[in-house]
C-alpha cells in the first residue's frame, strides 16, 4: 500500500528544530495566506448551539449554494469530507479488486492511495518534460480493466493545466470515469466544470481548502453527471461533511471580497516567485510554484530551509522519475515570499 | 447495497407537516438533550484563526486527551470522521471481496453498509426474544471467511448490553476482528474498553456524538490493540477529523460537569419513560428507550407523532424480524419526555 506523506506541520518543525512556532513560515501545504474569511468566523460563532445535532445528511443547503456558484442544477453537486472524502467515495463506486486506475505522474499522491485501498491497481504514466499529460500514450494505456483516470488540473505539484479538448478526447474514448481534479482552479484562468454536465463519465472535483481557506474544516465537493447522485449516495458515508463545514462553506461563498483579495495576493506572489526564485521554475496556474533544484537534491534544499523555519514541499515522495529534484513552494504573503527567495539565494551562496 | 436510513430532521418534518421548526421535538437520533458544553463553544471561537490550516494528520493531542480519559497509552487510540469514519477505516483494513461480517440483528444498520461497500457479505444472526446475542449460535456462525463480528453494547436500537465474559469468549474463539461498539456506553453502568488492550482482535469504538453532544462535528474514535496503529494509518483518510472537531473533543473531555449533568438528565428521563410509556418497554442502558407497539405498526405510530411535531425512530428500516413493531425514543429533557408520553397515550385513546 502506498503511504500518504503530508506537508510538514509548523508544530512538528518547531519541536524538531528548536524554533518558535510563531516564527515558522508554512509554505508546504498550499493553504490560503490570508486565512479564513471574517464572514466564516461570524457564521460559525452564530451556529454553535446546534452542534449536538447531526449535520444534514446530504448537505443540501451547501450543495445549493455551490450549484449557484458553479452555475449548474444542484443535483450535479456532491460533497465529501474534503476532496479526499469525495475521491474515496468515487473509488468506492467505481473500483473493484483488480481494476486499473490511470494516473499521469507526478501528481497528487492521494489518487493512488484511494484506488489501492479498494484493491485497484494504479497504472502510472509519466508526463513529458514540461509535465504535460501525453494524451496519445494515455489513450493507449487504457485497458478493459481501466475504471478511473485521474487528471489533476492545475496539476499538483507541477502547476500546469490540461487543455479542455484533451480532456474531452479522453472522455470520449473510454467508458472509464475521468476524474478531473480542479482543487486549484480558482487561481487559474479557466475551468472545465461544464464537462461534468456534458459527459456521463466526467467528474470535476473541487475543494474549499485552497482559495476559500477552509482546509481545517474538510469540505470538498464535485460536479458530477446527474445520474451519479443516487449511486453516490448509496456508498456515501452519511453526515460526511460536519455541521460547521456546511455553514463555513456557505459563508465563504458569500464573501466574494475575501476570494478576490486571495486571488490577487496569490497571482502577484506567483509572478514575484517565478521572477525571483534562483532556480528553474515552471509556469503555474495554481497557488504554488514548482522549482527544479538540480544539481542539488530536493531533500538537501528542503532541509536547509527547514532549519531556517521555512516549510516547503519536498516532492521526493511523489511517484515519478526525478521528483527528488523538485520542490513545491506555496505562494504566501509578499513578506513570506521574500523570505523564501532570500533563503534560497543564501543556499546557493553557501553551496 | 443496503441503504442507510437516518433519523428524520426537524427541518424536513417542519416543511412536510407545516409545523414551526422550533416547535419540533427531535427524539429520533439519540442526540444530547442539553446541547453542547459552553467550554466547547468558547474553545471553538478562540481557534477560528487557524481554519485555513490542515488539521493535525493523526489528531495526536485529541488522542492523548482521550487516552487519559480512558486510561490507556495513547497509541491505543485511533480516530475518525465520526464513529462511521472509524468503522469504515476498520472495514478497509479487514474486509476484502467475499469476506463475511457477522451481525446480530436488529442493530445499528451502518455495520452492514460499511462491510458491504468493500465487498463483504453480512451474515445476520437474530437476537433472542430479549434481544440478547445468542452467543453459542454466533460461535457456530463464524466461518473461515468471517473477518469481522459487530457487537453493539448497549445495543442500538434495543438498549441492552452484552456480558463481558461473552465478548471475551467470542474473541478467544476466533481470529476475526471483534468490533465492540460502545457509542452509548457513557450512559451505562460499565464498559469493556480494557478488552482492546487485553485481546489482539478486539476494537472498542466510541463517539463524541452522544454523551459529549458533538454529533454535528463528527468525532469518533476507538480503543485498539497496539499493533493496529500503523496498519490503521495506512488506510486512514488523512485529516479525517476536522480542526474544530479536535478542539471541541478536547474541550468536551475537560467539561466533566456538562457530562455529569447530561448523564443525570438521561438516567432520570430513562426511568420516567420506562415507567410511563403506555407500551411495552425494554430495559435500557443507553440514552433511548425502545418500545413495542403491537398490535399497531411502528409506521402508523411514528406517523401519528410526526403529525404532532414529535420525531422518534421507526425501527422498520433495521434488518430483522418484527422491527416494524419497534420504535426507539431518545431520552430528551423532562418536558420533552412528558410530551411524548402524553402523545402516545392520546394515540391509544384514539385507536
Amino acid at each position: 500500500m502506498p503511504k500518504y506523506v503530508p506537508g510538514k506541520f509548523a508544530e512538528e518543525i518547531a519541536r524538531e528544530y528548536g524554533i518558535e512556532e510563531s516564527d515558522i513560515i508554512k509554505l508546504g501545504s498550499n493553504e490560503n495566506p490570508l486565512g479564513v474569511s471574517p464572514l466564516v468566523s461570524k457564521a460559525i460563532c452564530k451556529n454553535l448551539d446546534t452542534l449536538n445535532i447531526y449535520p444534514p445528511i446530504d448537505a443540501a443547503d451547501l450543495r445549493k449554494a455551490i450549484a449557484e456558484y458553479i452555475g449548474v442544477p444542484f443535483r450535479h453537486i456532491l460533497v465529501g469530507n474534503g476532496v479526499d472524502g469525495v475521491l474515496d467515495t468515487l473509488a468506492r463506486l467505481f473500483i473493484n479488486e483488480g481494476d486499473e486506475a490511470v494516473i499521469p505522474t507526478p501528481t497528487f499522491s492521494f489518487y493512488q492511495l484511494s484506488a489501492s485501498i479498494l484493491g485497484g491497481k494504479p497504472v502510472f504514466l509519466p508526463r513529458d518534460a514540461n509535465f504535460d499529460v501525453q494524451v496519445d500514450k494515455l489513450l493507449e494505456t487504457i485497458s478493459e480493466r481501466t475504471k478511473m483516470i485521474y487528471l489533476c488540473t492545475p496539476n499538483n505539484p507541477t502547476g500546469n493545466m490540461m487543455r479542455e479538448e484533451d480532456i474531452g478526447r479522453i472522455a470520449e474514448s473510454t467508458d472509464a470515469m475521468v476524474i478531473v481534479d480542479e482543487a486549484y482552479v480558482e487561481f487559474a484562468d479557466k475551468n472545465v466544470a461544464h464537462l461534468a454536465t456534458k459527459y456521463d463519465n466526467v467528474v470535476v472535483t473541487r475543494t474549499f481548502s485552497k482559495a476559500f481557506g477552509l482546509a481545517g474544516l474538510r469540505v470538498g465537493y464535485c460536479i458530477a453527471p446527474e445520474w451519479m447522485y443516487s449511486e453516490y449516495m448509496k456508498v456515501y458515508q452519511p453526515f460526511s461533511v460536519n455541521r460547521l463545514g456546511v455553514i463555513a462553506g456557505m459563508a465563504a461563498l458569500r464573501d466574494k471580497e475575501h476570494l478576490e483579495r486571495t486571488l490577487k495576493v496569490v497571482r502577484e506572489g506567483r509572478t514575484y516567485l517565478i521572477e525571483n526564485l534562483p532556480f528553474r521554475t515552471y509556469p503555474s496556474q495554481a497557488n504554488f510554484v514548482m522549482i527544479n533544484v538540480e544539481p542539488y537534491t530536493s531533500g538537501e534544499v528542503t532541509e536547509y530551509l527547514l532549519r531556517r523555519g521555512i516549510i516547503v514541499r519536498d516532492c521526493a515522495s511523489f511517484t515519478g522519475e526525478g521528483t527528488d529534484r523538485l520542490i513545491r513552494i506555496t505562494v504566501g504573503t509578499m513578506g513570506q515570499n521574500r523570505v523564501v527567495v532570500e533563503a534560497l539565494k543564501a543556499f546557493l551562496e553557501e553551496h
